[in-house]
């Protein structure tokens, strides 16, 4: 790679283009009538640089796996995005004016409905996490040439996720990353300093830092030839900008912040039309090279290596079978890959380390970061990503998650240590709202499997599954109930227990599930029979099982689950049943911030534990 | 202060004090069969020199306002903050046996119900922002003499609320703030690099950064003074330590972590009773001093210092009307205090800002910390505080929110920007789960006004309920439908339209109760009357009034909301009619992630408009 100095004629194409680009956030957000152009425009010479002289793209097929990656962690800055695309000859420039309509891909912030985005961004903070998955992979599964920018608004700079990301990119020397930070002085009172500080901070988390003016063109070139040729770490380019440069009497103006210009934006497009030396100039990015590709890669129709091995009656931990589940899957697909936060010995996904350590990411205790680094190696179907910690610990992560599927992700999650029945270490560390949460998340998931069988197939599903997946892995081990055969599906429920007098219908998930079979016994001393169902996934949940069986069953159901009241397996049940007269159902949960103490006792203490039931069904009895 | 070395049998007793507190570490994780020993024998010297040699505190009374504060950030290490204030004198060290027994609040981390515990901790990486918050009342509102302590370990350190929280002490110069990091060297491959990077970054964010032997009671003592006597900045003591420090044959055994020395316990501590000089040795914690008390404050019947003063038909932003009542209890008492994530234009807690700058904490976009400030702000009941930002940001705080729960916190929490309804800025920044997590918090109320005025009265309401609270602010200008003096209250509803010949109930909040009433209006064109509710708080729901005016309605029930499924007001009705036959309810939600465009078109779009509404209607009739 040449050190030389381009040459006058190809920077003055360069400034030209960045006008352009410039141009063209005005009037498209003019268009819209709302978005952030000054934004945008303190980002038009980076954007062109990157474009036009930097990345390696390939405009036929956008998402090529061998193509550069670009992510727009200041998601407002979209409209200079979506320009540099139409310059660059993806679709034509007029589209921009379609900006933010309800009948255009180009929203307010950049999703995935567009080819060439690969993460939604919007969401301040997350685009360095996922921009570091990419570049994980990148250098460390895919061996590939392909490089990954980020750009960081400084405003977002505060957000405890970048500093996650930042650490993780140093320690994992991720020299095929580049982050450019957009520092346009909103948050600088005396900018100098400032620009200081932040070379420092990035130096010490790891960064072969550069400050830089981020309007002039050499610069910038000089600034990514240095980053391409930086071994061992990766590179932030601290580039020094001004909101609205270049707009006419709206320079740096911070009044002007996330608004069109308005009345203004005539003469200052004027302005900017009379600075560009050859209007008609076009640009076009470098391609994708013919060497250092992507291998291409099969992620379908994933299985478990060998099917399920254990004795009816067994006792296993869930969490221990997703581990076992976990190393079986990965056997059979050198794709698949894990993520852990530090807690791999807890979760079991250590057992996945020990048996594919170069497919093992240790994200240490930083969720927000683990999540986003799923997120971005999943991107352009290079991996499946499994990721695990304590269920809990996964709302750390809940923006991220959100994210993931406004960015159509197929990131699987599993939470271990749920609910009051992991005991002694007390409610910091219970999982009892993450099925409210994840059931949440649009298009997801979430498996709740009871025992090892089902566990180890919840797995093997959510590697085939589209979308967010959530499998609730329960810490105590619990007794194996299912043949190794047996088969699941993804919203089937199984009937655990039933005779045709059954008059109440019991449902529980894990540990609750044990709970209502021992009521069952309780109740049929009482000469009550009750039938059980276990609903395997939460999410679809299996509404005709459950309709079927509640009639049969008098319209009465019981369910239980050691969670708390809302957004769980009760609402997901009450939802269920909206449409239908008749039912009657009792819900039992955890009712308020459980303690520490033994398992059982808790269960019995705070409402899930089959004396709750049996009394619960005494009392559905009545109506 | 003086700077003078310690007198030698003053250190030999703080010497045998601190293998008194290992002994006791020992000795309760022994009778708990659990627990984390290791990691409490790292901390031996430095507990012993803050509390019996620096933090000023009142045995009586471990809450007095004017006493030091200590968090306990790295909660696992609980056993010898117990043993600490055993020691000290608090409650009889044989309790200490007690731990995470179940009928003991001596749980496996700490929790608010020990009177000398401030915030729940056990969720890594939250105590410097909670630390934060105690310090910057201490010094901007209290302007008192009490200092703030926080201990963090080093796996914690990865966190990134860790640096948000280290960001906004170096930025408000909080140097009655000390912040201790427990480098026990799990982490650190190389302790000497590790120990340099690490100051280098604290450096980097403002902070007076100390490198020392966290096991000598000397440089302990001296960095302390040290800490005291540095003005403008925070300070942070990097202590070198030992996991398992002074416990025969385990000292910096990683594979000893988290698990009690059993058959090792007995030689561990005959060894360490070797090292005590004198086995009776007694110290006390320094008392508060005569001067410099926190002033005594009351935050008990709050209200808006004038009436809300709309006209009915006046259209106006619930949101707006948030700031103003802000504003307006502001000057009501002086302890309110408001807080916001850089959004305070679109949230408008600037109002506030602009009323009572002293009073306004910008926290810039760092949710994390945003939240866990708050927390701190209230311990004590020091000040009544509301934290603003876009409702689907708190995503990003969910797990301080939740542990704020476990801490019995009282904050108040707005969030603007909620639903499709919000238009062309497109998913990422619409709120559509809060609702979902907010409920899911233990104890917490949810409020969702739909007008001016019942959003006036929801915020002086929230200042005066207990635990966590939830305001849902609209984005779009709403009509006034409510007069200046109605009443409102936690728990009741308002039927806002009703016929006798009503034959299906409607039940909407914000934007979807006006889609509700032009339903109405549409269905008596076809000779169908419909009953309207504004439920004013989803959680506690009115049940009595769901129950009493669905069965007027002849139990056909639609309830509308602009929020996902799950979670939200719809399960909440469901919840409220499970135990009850005979109702049929028609759920209207947005169905999926939404897109940008014209509000009006979206909610029309994601099935939550009135034409939605008019046809479930029709729809339900048949029921």
């Amino acid at each position: 790679m040449s050190n030389a100095k381009l040459d006058s004629k190809v920077v003055q194409n360069l400034k030209d283009v960045a006008q352009k680009l410039r141009i063209h956030s005005i009037t498209s957000t003019q268009a819209a009538k709302s978005g952030h152009p000054t934004s945008c425009a303190s980002l038009a010479e980076i954007m062109t640089v990157l474009f036009f002289q930097q990345m390696r793209l390939n405009l036929k097929h956008p998402r090529d796996p061998s193509s550069d990656r670009l992510v727009l962690s200041k998601g407002h800055a979209a409209p200079i995005l979506y320009a540099a695309w139409a310059e660059a000859g993806l679709f034509p420039v007029e589209e921009l004016r379609n900006l933010r309509k309800v009948d255009s891909d180009l929203e307010g912030h950049p999703t995935p409905r567009l080819s060439f985005v690969d993460v939604s961004t919007g969401s301040l903070g997350q685009g360095i996490s996922v921009a570091a998955g990419m570049a994980y992979v990148g250098k460390y599964l895919d061996k590939a040439d392909y490089r990954t920018y980020v750009i960081v608004g400084d405003g977002e700079a505060t957000e405890g996720a970048v500093w996650e990301s930042l650490h993780f990119a140093g320690h994992y020397c991720l020299d095929n990353l580049c982050v450019i930070f957009d520092m346009n002085k909103v948050f600088c009172s005396d900018v100098g300093t400032e620009m200081e500080v932040y070379r420092e901070r990035l130096d010490a988390f790891g960064f072969n830092a550069l400050v830089l003016n981020g309007h002039d063109i050499d610069e910038l070139v000089k600034a990514f030839i240095n980053a391409a040729s930086t071994k061992g770490k990766p590179t932030a380019l601290l580039a020094r900008t001004v909101k609205g440069k270049d707009f006419l009497g709206i320079e740096g103006i911070e009044e002007m912040h996330a608004q069109p210009l308005g009345k203004r934006a005539e003469a200052a497009i004027k302005h900017l039309q009379m600075k560009i030396a050859n209007p008609n100039v076009r640009l076009s990015p470098k391609k994708v090279g013919k060497c250092g590709h992507a291998p291409e890669v099969h992620i379908n129709n994933i299985m478990l290596c060998s099917p399920p091995n254990y004795r009816l009656g067994d006792s296993v931990a869930p969490r221990l079978a997703y581990g076992t589940a976990l190393a079986k899957i990965a056997a059979d697909n050198p794709r698949v890959i894990a993520l852990d936060g530090d807690t791999k010995n807890s979760t079991y996904a250590d057992k996945m380390r020990n048996a594919f350590p170069e497919r093992f990411i240790e994200c240490f205790t930083a969720q927000q970061n683990l999540v986003g680094v799923a997120v971005g190696a999943t991107c352009r179907r290079r991996t499946v990503a499994f990721v695990s910690t304590y269920a809990t610990f996964f709302t750390r992560a809940f923006d991220q998650i959100r994210m993931g599927a406004i960015s159509h992700t197929n990131v699987n999650f599993a939470g271990s240590h749920c609910g009051c029945s992991i005991g002694e270490d007390g409610p910091s560390q219970m999982g009892l709202e993450d099925i409210a949460m994840f059931r949440s998340i649009p298009g997801s998931t979430v498996f709740y499997p009871t025992d090892a069988v089902s566990t180890e197939r919840a797995v093997e599903l959510a590697a085939n599954t589209k979308g967010v997946c959530f499998i609730r892995t329960t810490y105590p081990n619990t007794t194996v109930i299912y043949n190794n055969d047996e088969v699941f599906a993804v919203g089937l429920g199984k009937v655990v227990r039933q005779k045709p007098s059954d008059e109440v219908l019991l449902i529980g998930a894990g540990v609750t599930l044990y709970e209502c079979l021992a009521a069952a016994e309780r109740l049929e001393e009482d000469c009550i029979t009750a039938r059980v169902i276990d609903p395997f996934t939460v999410k679809p949940l299996d509404v005709r099982l459950l309709v079927k069986h509640g009639k049969l069953c008098r319209g009465r159901i019981v369910v239980v689950e050691d969670h708390y009241q809302q957004g769980g397996l009760g609402e997901a049940v009450l939802s269920a049943l909206a449409d239908y007269r008749n039912f009657v159902v009792k819900h039992l949960y955890v009712t308020t911030v459980p303690r520490s103490g033994p398992p059982a006792v808790l269960l019995d203490m705070f409402g899930v534990s089959s004396r709750n039931i049996y009394k619960a069904s005494l009392a559905i009895m009545k109506k």
